[in-house]
């Protein structure tokens, strides 16, 4: 390819990727805005201001001007002609975005929007009103429309697998299978003889009341000593704690205060600044293109929960832990010891709701939500078999009654606005993390030191060199293989979980 | 016109309209933002993303199908062929937009951002380190752009007129000379007598310590007893005080907290409440079209100082304003009586800075700025005069001496931004307010009654009758002789101030 027709591509490429990136960018503004401090009347304003960046996104990434220009530079990267990385990884990923904008008709994607809007708010009510019933078709009209889409975008493909790998390129449902096969004979009878024989430790402290500026305080103090910077973040407060990344240099956490629950919002805060320290970690060399960001649901997961349990969770990390809370709340923790928060924050315990499911039950939430999208995609259960399936699951996994379906299969808010296949992601996310330790430890890093220390520089160093700085340049298994020399295997996980709750409980 | 070429039209405009409107609004999320929770390194992203924004706004404004589309409309309107109200005042106020930002060639708007840019941060470093020579040369630059700017937009007209036009519709220097001349004849007599003869008040309360969450659970207060609704509004915290319209239902309010100044805060949210009450007030019919929003400076300032002053450091509003502060600070404003908090929040003695100044000598601060500026734009003056002139002017007006330049001509950061012609809407909403209320009066409502009682109501319907609801529906004089009778008349402003402060001084 002659110099200048490449410099006249890579020109319209930076301009696609800059207008791309604006509607983005601003989508993420509107988002964040609305979930930490905007006023509820302002919601339909917000709505239609995003509605306009969306269509305009999806416009831009799916015209015919953008469309011969992703084809021009595959030829271009196929001939040998463009060999930059950046440049080569850039285009892949573009031309997967676009081939995926393309292949969903816009009659299929007005409808879904629509139908998930109307499932979204049937969903709110009917989880405050126990209402299984009203729900009910939704899931089913879901489940179908996501079968048409997935033939849309690969018929080739079973379509629940289709959705697996949008959410952690590379994985199916064989590999979850597989995967959680692994987890179900180790977790299964580990919280099984927990329950049987191991003894739980009292810690009242976990519920000392903490007042709201006390913790907005502490909130402040925690963020910098897992290694956030003040020019880079920011803490928002809210319902639900989340972060989002917005550009190079600019990643949001929000958390949220219980005064009787500090530990909540501790370990939301650990977790979040792992997500974002991830997307603050991307090549800034990626900045304003489709590279920017996390590469896959899993991969972000191993970064928050790395920092929530391999680091927040560990008994080294109690020392500077202790040491912040005893500073900001020294009536409740100068009468605790490190070993009585190491002990409270790993108790083990089957409960019902998932987002307060311990590090060791956890997965087996996510087992049940996996084992229900199955059922469904393979149409050996439809939405009317889901309470049964949840009752049933639930006692298998955790020796647990539901109650009631706000406690079951209500409670969360993903398969009300269409996220099945996603769910996986979350218990792949801490598999990922117990693969990464050895592999760390390998190349010299001193995990369990830099822990007790405070000092995580070392251990921000390696997942920055070999996850963050990548953005979406790589995908989940490429990070993977690179980062641990070898393929993801479930057996580090497992065994981490045996040995950790193991010693914790005496078993 | 036929039926359905209206409707055509119609719906072109709103199809502009929408496009125009998505880019306000997400302009303004970006810069709320910037001003509230962004971290400092996210900067250049936003600078980027805002700029592309503006480049849309008037790509779409001035495009050749939306001169077309205006120009149509136009000749309906003419024809008498479209005749509703509110179409006819839309097509007016986006046809003058589209005038103006068609009057200015590219390339003078793309200098003068960068001459703006260049001098905004050249004066924050100049007013830190009092360095009037490195800013000196950007006033007699950006003067001189904006006379040229002055000449596209209307070469038949003196360039300050041309500007003081821009900021309040029907205003002209003829206009602000009798007004300032009046303002003179009464205020700088009465705030010698002042000082000379009268007394002023002990206030030790003023600078208590109240710390921060106190303030802030004072702050949400305050705002609802000066009527806002959470559900259409929120607090932020932030160095500067501001509010921003958003949208119907949506305007925010953003207050700063100094621990040992709470009144700082209080007449803070005060006055930025009456910004956020009149851009909520503005007729939902006009939502996502050029109609929303405030019609002038003068006007906006208006509201936002008819609640500061007229209601907030009234006498009869000290009973529920000293309600809430004993609700909340009981150990400082228990020992305090109304009589007491009214003479306190009225203290009335010259200062330098502007933003700190009392209710009486504010005036004379802008008096200042607006004869400086008639001087630079007539050309008897030019950059390096601004500091003498600012000494004489400060000695005459205010009997001080200006100890340097940073508390002086660097003070403000409006200049630099190339705002001339702003400063005077300033005093001129203060002018306004005293002609409302003897309106309001007229038209049977109990200002002093609602004050006293806390239940602004009354008060609040009036003025989003005779105000807010227009939105830019009306230009300022229209606004002004439809609420009061009369055209504007600085009158009301004088009799005003001298009988309250008369009485407050016993003069």
């Amino acid at each position: 390819m002659p110099e200048t027709n490449s410099a006249e591509l890579t020109a319209r490429l930076d301009a696609l990727e800059n207008k791309l990136w604006t509607r983005s960018y601003l989508m993420k503004i509107a988002e964040f805005d609305g979930a930490t401090i905007a006023p509820e009347n302002g919601a339909a304003a917000r709505g239609e201001a995003m509605a306009a960046l969306a269509g305009e996104h999806h416009e831009f990434l799916t015209s015919n001007d953008a469309v011969a220009l992703v084809s021009e530079l595959e030829q271009g990267v196929a001939a040998g002609e463009i060999g930059d990385p950046k440049l080569v990884a850039q285009i892949r990923t573009l031309a997967r975005d676009q081939r995926e904008a393309l292949a969903l008709p816009t009659e299929e994607v007005e409808a879904w929007s629509r139908l998930t809007c109307e499932a979204d708010a049937v969903w709110h009510k009917a989880k405050v009103a126990d209402d299984w019933a009203s729900f009910e078709p939704y899931i089913d009209r879901i489940v179908a429309s996501l079968k048409r889409q997935a033939a849309y975008l690969d018929d080739t493909r079973d379509p629940y697998d289709v959705w697996l790998d949008q959410y952690e390129r590379g994985m199916d449902s064989a590999a979850f299978d597989h995967f959680f096969g692994q987890v179900r004979e180790t977790v299964v009878p580990l919280v099984q003889a927990i329950g049987e024989r191991g003894e739980q430790p009292e810690a009242p402290f976990l519920t000392a009341h903490v007042d709201d500026a006390t913790q907005r305080a502490l909130s402040f103090d925690l963020m910098r000593l897992v290694g956030l910077n003040d020019t880079d973040t920011c803490l928002a407060f809210t319902e639900h704690p989340f972060s989002e990344g917005f550009s190079v240099g600019d990643a949001r956490v929000a958390t949220h205060i219980y005064e009787d629950n500090l530990m909540s919002n501790v370990y939301s805060i650990i977790h979040e600044a792992g997500h974002a320290a991830y997307e603050l970690g991307v090549d800034p060399a990626y900045a304003r293109t489709c590279l920017e960001g996390g590469t896959s649901m899993g991969i972000h997961e191993s970064q928050s929960r790395f920092f929530e349990n391999t680091v927040g969770r560990s008994r080294a990390f109690m020392t500077p832990l202790l040491g912040l809370l005893r500073r900001h709340v020294p009536e409740v923790y100068n009468g605790v010891t490190e070993d009585e928060l190491y002990r409270a924050v790993n108790i083990a315990t089957p409960s019902l709701i998932r987002t307060e499911a311990d590090e060791l039950t956890y997965p087996l939430h996510i087992m049940i939500r996996y084992e229900i999208e199955r059922l469904l995609f393979s149409g050996e259960a439809t939405a009317k078999d889901v309470p049964g399936l949840w009752a049933d699951l639930t006692r298998k996994y955790l020796g647990l009654e539901v109650p009631n379906n706000a406690m079951g299969a209500l409670q969360d808010t993903h398969w009300s606005g269409g996220s099945f296949g996603y769910f996986p992601t979350y218990a792949l996310g801490s598999a990922y993390d117990a693969q990464y330790v050895p592999a760390m430890e390998r190349d010299g890093i001193d995990l369990e030191g830099a822990c007790a220390s405070g000092d995580l520089a070392p251990v921000r160093a390696w997942l920055g060199d070999k996850v963050w700085r990548w953005g979406r340049g790589k995908d989940a298994p490429e990070i993977i293989e690179a980062a641990c020399g070898a393929p993801f295997d479930a057996t580090f996980f497992c065994d981490y979980l045996a040995k950790k709750f193991g010693d914790l409980y005496q078993l």
